[in-house]
């Protein structure tokens, strides 16, 4: 069952942390890339294998410290086809490694294109009668602006083929606020949001009181963070907004439930481009990664501890 | 100019119509497919394939009578990497032809992975200093729950390459109301966004006092769409929900100005698959679609012609 594979990842790694593999060619070393470059030219098809290798090395070094990774599929999708062939690439080496795989996909739409949505990434698609995967994630995000029509699709693959998601409530960019947090009767716009996940976590098998259906919550709005919390008792929250967007531990405790469970931090950049930081400083790219995710699940968890949510 | 190109070409071809790409493999007939699963099997390259060449049969029957065409990626990315390559060959084809290229992609994301995807989908990305297009389009469609920095990518390539893109403002499917409809001080949401969409168009370029910046309002909420045509006055409408979906023309005039434009009415399955309706009975696929087309373009300058709303 998967949401029980990711928290008893979490417990046993002691580390509610997923990290995001959003490459940006230019913070790859060119160590990695410049082979690439002399054997494709300056391509996509060049970018696209310098991204997979890079992202090899950070799989490796964190596979056995952290329960899951999310690449960001914009990060992949802006090289085209040979980008989407390194985000497939990507998705299957970190399940091979034994990590779950949250695709940052962040689609929704109408019924039958939702549908379509959800076939390609959590379920399978059918061609006169046999079944393939396109790109079989484990959990993927998913915008709620369209409505339940348009999350039902995805619902119905978490259950057919045991999967997961976590939906747009509250993101941490700066203008989420802009319609997020608009007040109908009293209630915020993410409130009501957070009211329909917990409809659809209700109606999933549980684990631990945990849905396989999820909420994006950002780091950066810890207030907001504390309401959501207790409107989406049964939703795992996964929050982005940590580290390079300017949240710490202190900031993202308000997502956990008092059993120290309830929500798994994301963070990108400050991982998977730690080596360039001056605390990382001579260190490889993978020593540099692993280093950053041993401090941010001591920030965390120190966090956590003080705030009388150990789960460990 | 884009929108110019646009607005001349339906005034030219007397058609504001656009023609959704939505193809199913299940309603592609045997004479196009079963070659395909001969040559590669039950695969994604002989779906991929038989969608490229169905495609192309329906472009080169509608060409000359619509200014656009829409391909919903959602219908491609089910087939993974050979469905990307179906949806971009696609585009490619349909440019070519002359055609104004709408990709239905609803991305939207934070302001650093939203220029990832605008760069992908409408603007030009870098490798290495030297610059590729991956998936690029005309126009795009474009999610706006995480508010303007998620817009402001899309704008921006707007401006830099000439491009256009619709925002999700009021969209056709059945539960668009769950949060489109809440209302805010006593307006709705979808009045808000429509609010945001004004803003941006006031700050581009125009023609005939159309912008390159629009709106996605469903066909299937004419009320709604008399509200906002008077809201976003600038806005060009992409009008999803005619046909299949069940509205008509008379319908979709509130979403024309006064001067005949300002609205695009999509249809798909109406269309591409108007071969197996009754009415089009014996006809080649191309055939049926052409006369689909031709059908619906006597039923909306019908009807815009009873609401004094004659362009051409």
């Amino acid at each position: 069952m998967l949401i029980r594979s990711l928290i008893d990842s979490i417990q046993e790694k002691q580390s509610p942390i997923v990290v995001g593999l959003d490459p940006r060619l230019g913070q790859i070393p060119d160590t990695i890339k410049s082979k690439y470059f002399k054997t494709y030219g300056k391509t996509f098809k060049a970018a696209a294998e310098a991204i997979v290798e890079f992202n090899m090395v950070i799989i490796d070094a964190v596979a056995d410290i952290v329960p899951a990774v999310k690449p960001q599929v914009a990060f992949y999708e802006q090289y085209g086809i040979e980008g989407l062939e390194a985000y497939k690439r990507t998705c299957d080496y970190a399940q091979e490694k034994g990590l779950i795989v949250v695709g940052d996909i962040k689609r929704g739409d109408i019924g039958s294109t939702s549908d379509a949505y959800a076939d390609g990434h959590l379920g399978e698609t059918e061609v006169e009668g046999e079944k393939h995967n396109a790109f079989s994630v484990d959990m993927v995000t998913v915008n709620p602006y369209l409505g339940d029509d348009s999350l039902k699709s995805f619902a119905d693959r978490i259950e057919a083929h045991d999967k997961g998601m976590f939906v747009l409530v509250k993101t941490s960019n700066p203008t989420s606020s802009q319609l997020q947090n608009l007040k109908v009767d009293g209630k915020t716009i993410y409130e009501i949001v957070a009211g329909m996940v917990d409809d659809w976590t209700e109606k999933t098998d549980q684990y631990k009181g945990y849905s396989p259906i999820g909420a994006v919550v950002g780091a950066t709005y810890p207030e907001e963070s504390v309401k959501l919390r207790k409107l989406m008792p049964k939703a795992y929250f996964l929050v982005p907004g940590y580290g390079a967007q300017g949240a710490t531990g202190k900031d993202i405790t308000g997502c956990f439930n008092e059993d120290g469970f309830g929500a798994i931090v994301n963070s990108s950049r400050g991982i998977i481009f730690a080596y360039q930081k001056e605390a990382y400083q001579g260190m490889s790219v993978g020593d540099a990664a692993r280093k950053a995710v041993e401090d941010m699940k001591l920030d965390i968890n120190k966090a956590l501890e003080d705030a009388g949510k150990k789960y460990w």
